[in-house]
């Protein structure tokens, strides 16, 4: 397996003034070559550091990337950090020069002294090229290991990433390695019951089908790996375990989300969706009106966070919110069959619950929610206890309106998990 | 000066899975107390390598915080890492367990294997609470340094960070050190647009009030930092003028957010919003019922994405529907007067625009959004261009109406900048 491990340099990676999202960059792509980067090392823009970092990790690693530190200012200190590191002098680069002067010329700039600093390189490097940047990236083999030196500037790494290093970096790779991945998102069971499920269920996990968990809220997200082109049949044999391991409670696979999940199914089905929130807020609609196209499947929802707008909106009977109070069976499901109605729509959710911080008794405490769907002639309902911070209860919640939406649109009769656990006990 | 390094472990974060946010959100509040990081390293879910780490960290740093694989999944190695760096063994902590078995109380979950796992851990560490979370974070000094565990989940690592991590590293800080910021959160103008302005008004800025910005879409949030006790005078008068400079545009200060300082003005002048929401899809109401005790100022949302609901729920007339179409003055004015009507709120706010990727036109691009605000006297409109993605454009346009209800409430004449520059010119 190729050894590639990253050196970011520069003060704001530090500082916190910006979020690295080159290296992620380069990982997503390197990935793709079935390459994995083993280590990252993020470091400010001082010399000694620099040199002490290059020389360990170009001991360690087979390729070493640096990004960032190109640059015509003073803190630009790659070139001298590896130079130093390999033992080599810094000179003008004929080359370097050249890009440079054309970079120039297409711009009708003049070649200032701090620019020409960027041809000046170590010894014997080797140039890398930059189409757009004026700092041209170099290589250079230091301790058997590659060590290209790349601009922190995004769309010039971006493009010398594609157009030069990954070629390079595919000449070093073992001719059978072939990367493959798949995705299953699942919702309603947490990490540790995900992970007790597999304990319990698979003894015999195969070491070359890596499995990776993720906690996108309120999704999970397993993943699956195969490095070799060998190992492809038994990464869709293994997917396929979990797909049917995990069954209803894998809402999709790959890149997809619920809410674009539940609007491809209601395009399929040729169905539109209402909701009337109380607790959610207009979650439940933001989430699937963030969806692209959604407006052929939706047209109406209703906010009604008081109980007087439930009854004059939904039509609530307000007997039955004096009586048994907004967060109830009754209540939701008059509001599920109110905004049907209302809206014309082919299936709907409603939601009403205690969010908090304030707003709870002992009967009825923070995170206790009642939520309905269905369509116009079969409504189903059900209680949830799910206590927490108000934004994280709001998109639980809202979520768990999607899903149960789903399964009922595909008809499932097993119960979810989520709601056999997060029932509250009397 | 203090020296913090940071550990990440994670194999999601050298796979380019996830972007880093949790080391740029600790370097930021580090950062106030006078404190900066001075490396990060990034490595996978393997022991070897975290003990290596470990140990090579804690000789060089006052501080290490380790963040991420403190979770009940075979993945997460930290624990035994910090263990095997230290030659302790691993034992089950009792307050680790304690506040475990809490957790899984107060969520009346059976306490399972792989979750006690999380409160087995060094031998003679100290706890670091975990009020949100189930893995609890821990302490113990190694090589003269104090590492510190924490959980790779974003929330629950920021509330351990400000309640009890940064407490713990003041104490650590030369005495006459002593940090103050003020943040203020501006609307409506852009970064460089920021610093232009300042650049342009004032020449002066002295060198002990550090003054950075941080886009936390939509709001541009301005810090001023004063390091030393003899500052804070000073600190409290370049806030005053920047608060001048930006004048209207600043929509609050400090911890706040823009719907939280309008739930509080309509709770202050004692009225209700209510909002016709299309493009924003239900933004605007979510945002609004994600400040705790909004429903003391929110009764009803309508979020009415067709034309025939529009008309139906609204009032909207079919044929200005249909003569000028959803995305117009007239519209946006009928959603905004229907929903007042119907729900007899106050003041209120109605937005209808094209957020694509669809359904733009030559006369109509995607970004054309309409907005009216007002109460059943006064009503406003105002057509704004904004085009980019779609949740980026239903993001800006629902705080745009936010924003446009505070002016209103607050009797302001003064155009916003976004207004005069974020229209469409024909």
């Amino acid at each position: 397996m190729l050894n590639v491990q990253l050196l970011l340099t520069g003060n704001e990676l530090l500082a916190g003034d910006i979020v690295d999202t080159n290296s992620v960059f380069m990982a997503q792509h390197l990935k793709e070559l079935g390459v994995e980067i083993t280590k990252k090392i993020t470091v400010g823009d001082t010399l000694s550091i620099l040199v002490e970092h290059i020389t360990t990790l170009s001991t360690d690693a087979d390729v070493l990337i640096i990004n960032g530190g190109l640059g015509p200012t003073i803190d630009d200190l790659t070139a001298q950090a590896l130079a130093q590191a390999a033992g080599v002098a810094l000179e003008e680069h004929p080359q370097a020069l050249k890009e440079l002067q054309d970079w120039c010329d297409r711009r009708q700039y003049p070649l200032t002294e701090p620019n020409r600093k960027q041809a000046i390189l170590p010894k014997g490097c080797d140039i890398v090229s930059n189409p757009i940047g004026s700092a041209p990236g170099f290589s250079l083999t230091l301790n058997n290991c590659l060590v290209i030196c790349t601009p922190g500037v995004p769309r010039e790494m971006k493009l010398m990433l594609s157009e030069s290093i990954l070629p390079i970096i595919q000449t070093k790779m073992p001719a059978d390695m072939n990367n493959k991945t798949h995705k299953l998102k699942v919702f309603g069971i947490g990490e540790s019951g995900l992970q007790k499920i597999i304990n319990d269920q698979i003894s015999d996990w195969p070491e070359h089908i890596e499995l990776g968990f993720r906690a996108s809220q309120p999704l999970l997200e397993i993943k699956l790996t195969a490095h070799y082109l060998s190992d492809h049949g038994d990464l869709q044999l293994w997917t396929e375990k979990l797909r049917r391991l995990f069954s209803h409670h894998v809402v999709c696979e790959g890149e997809g989300d619920l809410p674009s999940t539940l609007v491809e199914l209601l395009n399929t089905q040729n169905k539109t969706l209402t909701m009337a929130e109380s607790c959610t807020g207009g979650l439940i609609a933001a989430s699937i009106t963030s969806v692209p196209g959604s407006s052929a499947v939706f047209e109406a929802g209703y906010i009604t966070y008081s109980n007087r707008i439930k009854h004059k909106l939904l039509g609530v009977s307000e007997q039955d919110l004096q009586n048994v109070g907004a967060v109830s069976e009754t209540v939701v499901r008059q509001m599920l069959i109110g905004a049907l109605n209302a809206s014309g729509a082919d299936v709907g959710v409603s939601v009403s619950g205690i969010a908090g911080p304030d707003g709870g008794c002992e009967d009825k405490p923070v995170g206790t929610v009642w939520l309905a769907w269905g369509d116009k002639t079969t409504q189903h309902t059900q209680q949830l206890y799910f206590p927490g911070p108000r934004r994280f209860f709001q998109n639980y919640i809202a979520y768990a309106g999607l899903d149960l939406v789903r399964r009922f649109l595909l008809n499932y009769d097993e119960t979810p998990r989520y709601v056999i656990e997060r029932q509250r006990k009397n």
